[in-house]
């Protein structure tokens, strides 16, 4: 295993000046809903999310994306309403939180044909469509963007969506995983073994559009899935899509350390991310690979202004626009916890159960000395949610941000608006050229694919890589 | 039931007249995919077809079309190979018949950013996705096309198709069309009934961004599927998308007869075709629906050029390429019929059995005269498919696109190319002025959906249509 993922904390400060010469990674993380992370502050002045059924909004955000320098615009889903809260999903659709939604995927042909150099990541389940139409979706979608498109794959759902789908709950954890590895495989089949390379040649001599000798079915007979022939579509750039994960329970990395070529993390301080980001690299060593191949993004929402001081009002001018309710809708989504029936005003403490201890700690021992209460707690993670606030001036911002590198050892961020898309444009105007200055920002070259752009090797799957394993004669 | 439904056609003449102030509904028929309807011209010098992995060549067909007063653009699609032809998918596969080919679904949206006007038809079937993802994708691009979209409804395809799809082969033809009553009745709740108009308030002063008092659940509870929550996006410009289907069976009219808004045919004759309109306008009228309301638009290839001997002559250029073997197997895939083992230049009737005598009689009868030959059989199939080839300048295309009207009652046309996209480039500068010159062709209105471009009338499903009785509290 390389010394870099087994490097103890205090010589980060060497690797950090290291850093200085590896650019950031930088994508930005939304979804198309009016409330995706900060719950209420769409009724903030500034604030256009309840423009996001108009394609215009997003148009104008990817093309302002690509002139800060973004690489990436990454589009979380989910499939169902936060329900837990009150045992309902009232709250959340009077907040419009994650409710309703636009499936991301429509999006992209359209950001696609209005950028040249932006990637995007789509979030898509193994759980609910076949795998043969979401290889054929996938391949077109790495055709229309030339090759700009990630899939951040995913497993789970809420309960709520797997109802609407036909069944009355979720597969265990660990069985949406082993459905899950073999989803994966028969991709890798169609995308990475049913065309050789040349196979399509397009020879008007000869009338051979495809040489048949050059496609193969994928010959798949597994537990969920049969799938004996070749892909639809032909081989699109980078064959197999990006690959994006963000699992975080224990099976849920071992599948990224498998199949992920970059994963989303998200964590309230650099020291808590650096133990997941060493777990990582371990893992992804221990499945044979390059440690440093896979590329590791961390969440971050960013208030940026012309001053500290200016970024700093600008925070404030937000928090009175936080929707309690909400938030707390929302939060009971992710942790399961449900503080419906708490008063809003008393210490969390009187809330705490052996159930919901380890998931309300998570916040509360991020300021021991805090008097919290519902309210506080929905009002912290109102703005910024599971993530840290970064306020400043762009050299602040910067500064920041080179800190996190050196002390959580990720290749870059994944950076989240609480008022949007102000936040994203404050950002670009303030922050990229900061990072440009610094030489910690490198725009991607023009043609080049995301998995180019965000590995700084080929348009191809790596040899190390499993899916790498399914290519040619060897299915 | 309207006089024009049982009209004979020997008063045809004087519709005619009538329909000179009734504009055509013109819509583009294509595929992405080497091969649409047109074995082996692809290799023609001008066809450009193998540029279609390239989205830049659909914005750019699309941006015609929106030029030529087109008013839609249909993309059929398959899901498996043609695999009839010698048993095996080998002949499709070398001559690009419908294959390799892309997403449909996926182009829209870059279309439909590069265009104000154009409507966009997408063909999805029934039988392999879950209703509950199709109506959020197909929500999703009526948003994102501003209520330019259409669904061609399909409840089939190939054996080929469902055996990737995990069926080892398709279900019974009957029980397809059960399911997809089901199916459009689980869309009709979810599209129409689970949001009231106004539920959505991005109200910025009481924070509700949609009223949960205007929400609910689909409750939908069948034989096939369990739909019990509301829809995750929220209504769409038109909500329901304009609906084409093409059904041909008995059992398809009865589908088409109670859902579709548009139906596309296609036959060789106008007197052919006038018998399906008949049939269908009477379905429509027993359904309890206005049958003019249902808009009928016929298959045609059109060769145009500027006067008639010049079209005859590019017609007469294309001949030599046409791809005897690969328009066979198109042929076998189409009626089943698969003609390999018969000597290509020998009589056909020494081919013809009891299974395949009618297919083949379809074609053989439209000149009784001619010594038909299996090769003379592809290269009539490979221009033209299963419809008529208009030859001509502008004027003798316009005359004979009126004659059609007249004799076949049809409201409009799937206009097809053979050498691609030539052929719609011709049609766009030869035979579009002199359809607006004529008064029978009108662009669509800017602004306006698809159902108000094809249908005259709002953006919404009728009242008389079945969808429209899911609407509001009556789920």
């Amino acid at each position: 295993m390389p010394d870099s993922s087994t490097r103890p904390n205090e010589n980060r400060p060497n690797e950090n000046r290291a850093n200085e010469t590896r650019p950031l990674l930088l994508s930005a993380f939304d979804m198309p809903t009016p409330v995706h992370q900060s719950p209420g502050l769409w009724r903030h002045p500034e604030d256009r999310s309840s423009e996001y059924t108009d394609i215009g909004y997003w148009v104008q955000l990817a093309q302002t994306l690509e002139q800060g320098g973004f690489h990436n615009l990454f589009f979380a889903d989910v499939l169902g309403q936060y329900d837990v809260y009150r045992g309902s999903a009232d709250e959340a659709v009077r907040g419009g939180v994650q409710y309703p939604l636009l499936d991301p995927t429509v999006l992209v042909p359209a950001l696609a044909q209005a950028t040249t150099r932006l990637g995007f990541g789509v979030t898509a389940s193994t759980g609910y469509e076949h795998p043969y139409l979401l290889a054929r979706r996938l391949s077109t979608l790495d055709h229309v963007t030339r090759g700009r498109l990630a899939w951040n794959i995913v497993t789970s759902y809420q309960d709520s969506a797997a109802r609407n789908l036909g069944l009355t709950q979720q597969l265990g954890h660990d069985a949406r995983y082993e459905r899950a590895e073999e989803y994966l495989d028969v991709l890798y089949r169609l995308w990475e073994g049913t065309f050789d390379d040349g196979a399509v040649r397009r020879d008007r001599e000869s009338g051979v559009y495809t040489d048949p000798a050059g496609v193969r079915g994928a010959g798949h007979e597994g537990e969920a899935f049969s799938v004996p022939g070749p892909a639809l579509v032909e081989p699109s750039p980078q064959r197999t899509p990006y690959l994006f994960q963000a699992g975080a329970s224990s099976r849920g990395q071992q599948f990224a350390a498998r199949h992920a070529e970059a994963i989303f993390l998200i964590g309230h301080t650099p020291q808590v991310v650096a133990g997941w980001v060493r777990t990582i690299r371990e893992q992804v060593a221990a499945e044979g690979r390059d440690p440093r191949s896979v590329k590791i993004l961390t969440g971050v929402t960013v208030i940026a202004d012309r001053t500290d001081e200016a970024a700093r009002e600008r925070l404030e001018s937000y928090r009175p626009y936080v929707d309690v309710d909400a938030a707390l809708a929302l939060f009971a989504g992710w942790t399961g916890v449900d503080l419906s029936t708490a008063d809003p005003d008393a210490p969390l403490e009187h809330a705490v159960t052996d159930a919901n201890q380890s998931a309300l700690a998570a916040f509360t021992k991020l300021d021991a000395d805090a008097r919290w209460t519902p309210r506080r707690l929905a009002e912290f993670v109102g703005i910024g949610g599971r993530g840290p606030v970064i306020t400043g001036s762009g050299a602040t911002v910067a500064d920041e941000l080179e800190r996190w590198v050196a002390e959580a050892d990720v290749d870059g961020f994944n950076v989240i608006s609480a008022v949007r898309p102000a936040d994203t444009e404050s950002f670009v105007r303030r922050v990229s050229p900061e990072l440009f200055r610094r030489g910690m920002l490198e725009p991607a070259r023009a043609g080049a694919t995301l998995r180019e752009t965000l590995s700084g090797a080929g348009p191809a799957l790596p040899a190390d890589h499993h899916g790498a394993g399914f290519r040619h004669a060897r299915v």
